[in-house]
């Protein structure tokens, strides 16, 4: 399984690399590791700041199909449901845990149609509040991922005791780590088999499965 | 001029940054090094392989608009044309001159009420017919870069004498290097005046520009 792969990466800041002073961030180191190791790899980075599940649901599919062409050896990797936790102006989640599972449920299933899929789990330092919505958001995506066979990578415990990253959150904008949080992230959902298998293609998509499963 | 910037950079290949081992091509290495500088620039990179100038005409600026909030301090950076210049499959070009330059103007006028602008010249290592049509694009879209004032570097030029970049793309596919071209590349744009007095916000945008101009 060494033929080019197109990749698209969908999700919010934290897939976009914002703050990463190497302009990388994870998704820029993983991509560079496999071609460093002989994998020919197109990367399209499609994270985008402050956006919801909605707002991925809303895009994602227009955006992968302009970038995938008909025939390739594509992947599509998700990550997000950290702004859906996140405070609105009112204390309240910028969205309902309700709505952000719908939309996940609709974005996995749909994408699992056109390429195999990989979903990264949110994560968000802010406060207890916000902790709490992303520890219960990160359970339902976890039973998600494995009802719909979709390979889930959680990174929420990682992060919560990884200093590099928070120490570099806590002096950048609070939110966002540099290079070593980044890399420190790169490395660990790097290591994960699912992150392996799913980029040598050994999960199928739901469109190689039975129409009847 | 130091507040944070968005900047969105839509384009082909070269753009991507595709057949960079890096993972950053020449839009990753500017914008890391702008970081460095103390900039704090947020990118969306949108280059797109085998894109013409119609895609891009079809897609930027949905996509721009998803990426760029209401109040934001924005750039738009577009470099396209090569593909347009490429063989079809009967030896002419993909897309007449006269389409090109149809869409380079809409793109670039409409560009320009939203955020300034910076244009950068195509160039595609491919045989004598491409290359001719490579510099007959190339003469039209500086005119029309006066013409509109706004920035372009040409890079045809410098690409064409430019022997790390050639060799690896002889290497490579044949169209595009790896990390010694790419970061040659990006010596070259980032050296212009025109790239740092676009990334500086000394350019204007059209729409601060009065009404009757």
């Amino acid at each position: 399984m060494t033929g080019p792969i197109r990749i698209c990466f969908f999700g919010d800041s934290f897939v976009n690399g914002t703050g990463d002073d190497d302009g990388l961030g994870w998704v820029g180191r993983l991509v560079a590791r496999a071609r460093r190791a002989g994998r020919d790899v197109t990367s399209y980075n499609l994270g985008v700041r402050r956006d919801t599940s909605a707002d991925i649901a809303a895009r994602w599919e227009e955006e992968a199909r302009r970038r995938l062409p008909a025939g390739c050896d594509a992947r599509l990797a998700f990550s997000f449901g950290a702004n859906d936790c996140a405070e609105d102006e009112a204390g309240g989640a910028r969205m309902p845990l309700e709505a952000t599972l719908a939309h996940a449920e609709k974005i996995l299933r749909d994408a699992a149609m056109l390429a195999p899929v990989l979903m990264v789990g949110p994560f968000l330092p802010g406060g207890p509040r916000v902790e709490a919505r992303i520890d219960r958001l990160c359970g339902e995506m976890r039973s998600l991922g494995a009802e719909l066979r979709i390979p889930y990578i959680e990174t929420r415990g990682f992060i919560a005791r990884c200093e590099v990253f928070l120490r570099e959150a806590d002096a950048g904008d609070g939110a966002h780590p540099n290079r070593g949080g980044y890399a420190a992230l790169a490395d660990f959902i790097g290591a994960s088999p699912a992150w392996r298998a799913w980029l040598d293609g050994e999960l199928t998509s739901a469109k190689d499965a039975p129409a009847d499963r």
